[in-house]
């Protein structure tokens, strides 16, 4: 691990210099609007809809919010993780010593089965050094094959924390291989933020044009033309996912001084929502076991994040959502917006469409001109079989669905008329 | 029914007058690029994939294919069907005697409960003329809350054809409301093919600048510093679906006279290949019952279209895929490139990874150059529930499934390292 002492100042100038520095390596991934998502999020809800939530018997909010996505599931790899580990990796290589010492030959390890393993593994091809990556045995087979596909050498290991650990320090020991952490370091903050950087230019430049990127028409062109038209310059707010909270402290730092607040967004199922109770409670918590279907989602957020999310208070707040509102924002992003994100990524939307708490800040900060939020969708890594049991249809609607696609003669003549 | 012989002589000039008279009205849809299916398309299939195929024991083709996808996915009411409805249904209020037949006031009808039947009921609504749709009691209920959702008003009947069409000819009665159908008619072809136009437009750009659109970076850039480079100019050809043939008439339209190579892409289960059939016969295939997943393909090809796709034979050729390659072609389309497209269309993909017939001719004929394709992904409504019930885990692998998105405590271990 590269000394996180010797990493650059925690300030949006270093996030600033580190895009300059993978700018190469990545995707500039699109920032899309949707006309009806945006028009789902500045109608109030159903009073009927804050059933069985903490909102229940209110007045629905009425905020004005125009969203616009960021779509790191567009990203190399399909998530964000491709930007701290591509910094990481450059400044490690930038390090004294690192050619002399053997750095490129010894290369670089890591834990992890998820998003982090593919990232590390092809941002070391890419620079040429050999990556090793310890997995659990219990990982799913696509994913290792995923993770040997970028090259990278797989080393098995039991599945707890610290079985998998033990086996990290074998390896370090053996290979001399530099550890690069998934989130809990500047240098991997500071990547995952120039995301941030970029999002700020494309929404300015888009509200410029009246256009929006990749779809070469404008999509919110109603909102336009309203009170807020001529004063919107740009973002108002942006609200990213929260776990080990790298990516959330990266955007928090990219927005430094620039008037954009920032806002985290996590599940609340079994206490995954950990930094907002850290918030509430004045004390990172530190240990977090939940099996929230935002599964990117579950870890406790870590010491460095920390630092800049709460305690140089650059993330304003965080807010949570039920697994319930977390599988119907995914349900209108897949069909509506027709683009695939993981669960994870989908959490910030939740928020903007049914967080009360959050909606009614919105309507009275924003007044009559309304928001113009930006919402990372931080990844699309996820199998149609694992979305397929996401909305697995019970037993006794089956028969409903079966016409769907198809089983019986109704389809065919549905479909004379195309 | 405008009468057709009114209609617009079907030529490529018509296609781009029909652009011009409807692009207020639609989206200018994203062409998009993806490094991986473009790697995949110009790598040769091993011999065992062709196990179970007409190709088993053959050598596999190496042909060079660089993709371009025009995201009618993307597209309004998620599908192309919106360019030949507000089409027609601008050239019905141009006719004499539109007006002065109080036209505005009867109003359009049609029978479908596909696409056609969204994409009507929005056209009708911005001209602020009525819509009757007619559709099969057994609809699914979204379709349903859908079209009433536009605005329309929605006629149930039984579900055969007859029984519709004298639904249809109710309407017609009571109300003057006039026929707008689905894919048979000059106006909704020339409407379709609106989208070559833009696609042709959009590709030259996109070489031109070495950038593709909606992602703001080069992404196929191995293949423009290949011997095409300089060479190229545009598409070569391009592959699109199949059904009653509106479409893909529209598409071969707008490529008139350019050299651009129109090819037409269908399933081949059950019959569903009544095009490509015709094409042996020399005679259009009048009757199809097929139960193909692609069920926007199930309809044979209209008499209009007919005589554009293959008695003028401004498409070169039909090509058909297995029930197997579609769904293979899916799966790869929603977790490698990220957008939900519906199974319908992919099936001009299937054909350029998976039909060796199609890939030893771009092999012979593009060489060492290889071919810039256009692949039409015609549409993206398919819902959660009929993606899961396509890609179902048999219950003897369900086991191994759970793990993914977490029933169990591996992943909560897993997750730990991001």
């Amino acid at each position: 691990m590269a000394d996180p002492k010797k990493s650059p100042p925690l300030t949006r100038d270093s996030v600033i210099a580190a895009h300059a520095l993978i700018k190469e390596h990545i995707h500039y991934t699109p920032v899309l609007t949707n006309t009806t998502l945006t028009d789902l999020a500045s109608t109030p809800q159903a009073p009927a809809a804050l059933v069985g939530t903490p909102w229940v018997g209110q007045e629905p909010a009425k905020p004005i919010i125009r969203l616009w996505f960021k779509c790191e599931n567009l990203q190399k790899v399909g998530a964000f993780k491709v930007r701290g580990a591509f910094h990481a990796l450059k400044r490690l290589m930038t390090e004294q010593g690192w050619e002399e010492g053997g750095g490129r030959e010894k290369g670089v390890v890591t834990h992890s089965s998820g998003n982090h393993a593919q990232a590390l593994s092809l941002a070391a091809r890419t620079m040429g050094v050999p990556a090793h990556i310890v997995m659990p045995t219990i990982s799913t087979p696509s994913k290792i094959a995923a993770t040997k596909g970028y090259g990278a050498n797989v080393i098995f290991s039991g599945s707890t924390s610290v079985k998998r650990e033990a086996v990290v320090e074998e390896v370090i020991k053996k290979t001399g291989a530099r550890l690069v952490p998934p989130y809990d370091h500047p240098d991997i903050m500071l990547g995952q933020g120039t995301l941030g950087i970029e999002l700020q230019e494309q929404v300015e430049r888009m509200i410029a044009s009246g256009q929006s990127e990749g779809q070469s028409q404008p999509k919110c062109s109603f909102k336009l033309d309203g009170q807020g038209k001529g004063k919107r310059k740009g973002l108002n707010a942006i609200i990213a996912p929260c776990g080990g909270g790298g990516m959330l402290s990266g955007v928090a730092l990219s927005c430094e001084n620039t008037g954009i607040s920032v806002f985290g967004a996590e599940p609340e199922f079994e206490g995954a929502d950990d930094c907002k109770r850290g918030f509430e409670s004045g004390k990172r918590v530190e240990i977090v076991k939940t099996l929230t279907i935002a599964d990117g989602l579950r870890t406790p957020v870590g010491v460095y994040p920390w630092s800049v999310i709460y305690e140089r208070r650059l993330v304003r707040q965080m807010f949570s959502v039920s697994e319930e509102m977390i599988k119907k924002a995914l349900k209108l992003v897949l069909e509506r917006m027709k683009v695939v994100v993981e669960p994870s990524a989908v959490v910030p939307l939740a928020v903007a469409l049914f967080n009360e708490d959050f909606r009614k800040m919105v309507e009275k900060e924003g007044g009559e001109d309304g928001w113009d939020l930006g919402i990372v969708f931080s990844g699309g890594n996820v199998s149609l079989e694992a979305l397929g049991k996401l909305f697995e249809v019970p037993a006794e609607k089956a028969g409903r669905q079966e016409g769907k696609l198809g089983k019986d003669g109704e389809k065919v003549a549905e479909n004379v008329a195309g």
